[in-house]
């Protein structure tokens, strides 16, 4: 047998982490451990390790920017070097590995850059804030195969944001309520609607019986008004189920899934984008684990790189002033880190299109607008559209009023003198 | 066609969760907003809401157990209601689930009992601390297929823990490099050996050589001890390319892959559980993200009753003085919810077997086994074996020497007197 690897290409370029740390160690000291910790490296000096396999395989430090001296930790547990005096200090680092370490296997790559690092001793914050992937990696994942091109030929939206709202509520309706209620919302105008996250395969509402009654709803709009509705049906569980569904859509002519990411992962987020012909809707469910504490886990910034490459089409960035606890900033950086390239190759886009929900309503429509800089969004309201002083259509209409006005520059207080829809938005909902 | 829900069986039972919460809302206002947001209700009452719906459909608050008042938010961006003067509250909060809100679905129980709970603007601290599952998953998922018993059968070890190491340096190492040294560890008289989690399918080492070569040192070494060392080989990757991995295993006589379960996912776990002919090694790599902060995330006792259920045999749990950030109590506690059943059925062992290391040797050898009151565990050392003064072979000695004394009842500094190996090992690590 030939144990001399063959027949893989070379790989070049490296994979670049930045994280925000906490120590009580000298920087350097502490950015050592956490690039052996993450590469070839133990906590002390092994027999293979040699200097040439430490050169090609280490993990390297590429920059150590000081921040602040803290008062005092900010998560516990970490220990302090001996005899230290000093007190806790935060900084910027900046971590490289060779691409040879995990090849473009997405997989490794999250073992690489999150992996043991949270439970390091040395550290009483650690925070991934960005990752940049070498050009390799576009070649071995295919990404979104929808996007924001796609999207808009399927729904046939084009010049303005797709207006969605998600089945409500969460849980309990039959496949003949939902397609009702469906009914409703497709009626009053709406470009998108999918499940809610909790609503899965359950013997109330099984799969097939609550799709097959959805589309024929979406069916028969489609038959009035020549647009089809993307239904985002959630297909989150098993893979063999999984696959059955996706196939159940394709073959009924649906023209999207969604994903619950954190809880089915990555590898079988890359495995449904194989098996898929439809757009993948990312749900983002379970976010706050990663997020919540701004001393651990990780930014949406690069969170959302691996769901790309893995091939989601949309992704959840919450909402403005919305229902949750996320601040407005970071809700406008994850949906602008949605929309900028990763990579710098003509021909195939790789941006991902935002999702935004949470208590949104017509009176937020303008600010997302201007922020984003973009019509390329999915705008999700609940009660903004079914509770609409006017009906739900009224609901749909003071968006559709809000995104114009946004788009012509006119302040929305002004166009509402001549949208009543609009105005009797922003009374209700402002 | 026919809308109406037939041909699945009736499902009965609750999902139980308990959780530790921090907020400056009312103790019953702010479980009433955990159970509305996890299932059938939003923040404001809707249409499709009814009394009966919610009886069937909506979460129950079980109990609320107040715990302390606290000077702070332990989280930032909570939010207060109006006028509220009072400080931030901690309680435990008991949920339950009507198992139809879910089925049978792992994932869909992931999105229901983690899901958004972290980001509700009530709380400035929420973990999941425990879950039950009632017994309809025990039928649903297989669980374990090897466990304790099955790991034991495979290795010929009985009556002692197995000892086992990794390979390290953890990337960098050629296929043949790999094999010489896990020719020195099983040389040594190891029982168990891993890849680390950082080393997947790499060109510098892809998978199918190192695998051929590692399997050819331990098949020349079980012809002479009648042994098979147990190889954990990782197959952490995308699907295709892990059943490939676990074909070639099974093809091979190997008996055991390595799952990163945080990087690949629930849903690709339970696959590959199904497509597996061998023990399953569950290591958790970016553990932290659940557990370093109190205050956020998830107890590892509700964490590895997931990865159990879609079918892992061997959970890591760290070691007793680790050079992580984990203490002790943690520890254990963990080690012991692996061992605890699942479900009270007979027939069907469903515990998973723990497995310690990190800095571990034979200092921790008999506190570890006493304190888990059970030999059923893995321990893997890596300085402990390959730094002992003695050489690797004097490393696997001592342990030996070390679990003798402890299931003797005999104080490890008195049994060295007469075991050489031991004695060193406890002057080098201790």
């Amino acid at each position: 047998m030939n144990l001399i690897p063959a027949g893989k290409p070379a790989l070049s370029g490296r994979l670049r982490a930045t994280y925000l740390i906490e120590t009580r160690y000298p920087l350097e000291v502490a950015a050592a451990a956490m690039a052996g910790e993450q590469s070839s490296g133990t906590f002390r000096a092994i027999p293979g390790e040699t200097p040439e396999l430490l050169r090609r395989f280490g993990a390297r430090v590429e920059f150590i920017s000081d921040v602040a001296e803290v008062d005092s930790e900010a998560l516990p547990f970490s220990r302090s070097p001996k005899n230290a005096t000093v007190r806790p200090r935060r900084a910027k680092v900046g971590l490289s590995w060779n691409i040879e370490n995990t090849g473009t296997v997405l997989a490794s790559v999250w073992s690489t850059v999150l992996g043991n690092l949270f439970e390091l001793h040395h550290f009483s914050a650690m925070r991934l804030l960005d990752l940049t992937f070498p050009d390799a990696f576009a070649d071995a994942y295919p990404g979104p195969a929808f996007a924001v091109e796609g999207t808009r030929r399927l729904t046939s939206v084009e010049g303005r944001p797709l207006i969605g709202t998600i089945v409500k509520p969460s849980v309990g309706l039959s496949p003949q309520e939902t397609a009702a209620l469906a009914d409703t919302l497709i009626a009053a105008g709406l470009d998108f609607i999918k499940d809610d996250e909790l609503m899965g395969d359950p013997p109330h509402s099984p799969f097939e019986h609550r799709f097959e009654a959805v589309m024929a709803v979406i069916d028969r709009h489609a038959d009035r008004t020549g647009r089809k509705v993307m239904y985002a049906a959630n297909i989150s569980g098993d893979i063999d189920a999984m696959r059955r569904q996706l196939d159940l859509i394709e073959r009924r002519g649906g023209t999207c899934a969604m994903l619950v990411l954190n809880s089915v992962g990555l590898s079988a987020v890359i495995e449904m984008r194989r098996h898929s012909a439809v757009a993948l809707h990312g749900h983002r469910a379970g976010w706050g684990l990663f997020s919540r504490s701004p001393d651990l886990g990780m930014s949406y910034l690069a969170y959302q790189k691996f769901w790309r490459l893995a091939g989601i089409d949309h992704m959840h960035v919450n909402g403005l002033s919305n229902k949750f606890c996320e601040p407005d900033e970071s809700v406008m950086a994850s949906a602008h880190g949605c929309l900028t390239p990763m990579f710098e190759r003509a021909g195939r886009p790789d941006t991902v299109m935002p999702v935004f929900s949470s208590g949104q309503s017509a009176v937020q429509a303008a600010e997302t607008y201007t922020r984003l800089g973009s019509d390329d969004f999915i705008y999700c309201c609940g009660g903004g559209i079914m509770a609409h002083p006017g009906g739900p259509a009224a609901g749909v209409r003071s968006l559709h009023d809000a995104f114009e006005a946004a788009a012509a520059g006119i302040p929305a207080r002004d166009y509402a003198a001549t949208h009543p829809e609009l105005e009797a938005a922003l009374q209700a909902f402002g």
